[in-house]
């Protein structure tokens, strides 16, 4: 009886995302979905990130949790616009809670649009937002049989960053387990080892990064 | 619209739990549901307590994943009876799975039967599933801004194992103020800084467990 509650519940929000979607389109804002699991490091790679591009490009951030404003006042301190979603509760963002920040930003000026989802390996995968495409975040101390358990993430994902890789000497984890694991799930999966706290990796990605922003202002879009 | 729903499903679930929690008291089982994030350290934590405790207690274990049956293999490696639960898709465990693994298990024989949750900081707390109370647990990896930001979590458990704090010299966080916070949300939960690398802490939190078994086999009871 559970089954088709939820697939209505996904059917109608996949249509709010689309309308979403076609709103970023229309303004050439790359947008991505930002998952992970609680305290993998997504406000600190997303700080890292606005610190090496905001001189080339745009970024607003949407940052989305259960309860408190300190992920938005974080982002907001680096100088970029930060809207704070509370979901009060609930385990993920949806469309229409991004729909309703829409009028805190112009999405004329803005290159890139960062959605920080709620700490989750699990229930964000499954709703859509709007995004161009999912970036998900790793850490190896979260261990190296998460690809396997968690399939669904690393299956709807573009980017997979492999992040605290400074602490891989002090933890019982494989990176060549990892990456051939979500490769089994998703062929397609790009994947960056990365750690913020020494910088290591972050390059690589944030050229790849300003790649696809750059391919978003420039596409030749039909109708 | 999704409210009224969502407090079906609920409360569905509370009167199922509540049968489970019967069957459970009848044969004076212990029974704690085992959260976290993905990878905090549930499944190595149980098999460090198998290890000190299987000579005095007889334990079950029920293992909740979206896929794999991983952690139930390494828990009967160890030579407990173990049910593992594959949700298939679904972020947590609820009353009706932990039925359905009725048939497998000898209730007069166990004294203790710990049922591991989907690692996942949120939708866990949501759903009873006839636990006479949860344990969660925090890697300290994960950061000390936790507690505020998964705030259900911490209310609702008796018991916070603050895990990995080998990797303390490692990682910004501050021991202190995961107490604080944690304390704060839920004043009456139960903290135990624990490594199951080291050992370290683990001993206290087995002979609190121990003293909580032999108290529900020897609870006086009403009708």
């Amino acid at each position: 009886m559970k089954i088709p509650i939820v697939r209505d519940i996904l059917e109608a929000n996949d249509r709010i995302a689309e309308q979403n979607r076609e709103i970023f389109n229309q303004n050439r804002v790359l947008v991505i979905n930002l998952m992970s699991s609680p305290g993998a490091g997504k406000t600190t790679l997303l700080e890292k990130a606005i610190d090496a591009l905001k001189n080339d490009i745009h970024i607003g951030v949407i940052e989305g949790d259960i309860e408190t404003t300190r992920d938005a006042e974080r982002i907001a301190a680096k100088g970029v616009p930060a809207v704070q979603i509370n979901t009060k509760g609930a385990c993920h963002l949806d469309g229409n809670m991004i729909r309703d920040t829409f009028n805190e930003f112009n999405f004329a000026e803005l290159d890139l649009l960062v959605v920080e989802n709620v700490g989750n390996l699990v229930c964000p995968a499954e709703f859509k937002i709007g995004e161009d495409f999912k970036v998900m975040i790793l850490s190896v101390t979260e261990g190296d049989d998460k690809p396997g358990k968690y399939p669904l993430m690393f299956h709807e994902s573009k980017v997979l960053l492999v992040n605290k890789i400074d602490l891989l000497p002090y933890v019982d984890c494989s990176m060549e387990k990892i990456r051939e694991d979500a490769l089994k799930i998703n062929p397609e999966i790009v994947i960056f080892p990365v750690s913020c706290k020494t910088g290591e990796g972050l390059d690589a990605w944030f050229s790849w990064l300003k790649e696809k922003v750059k391919g978003k202002k420039t596409e030749v879009r039909g109708q």
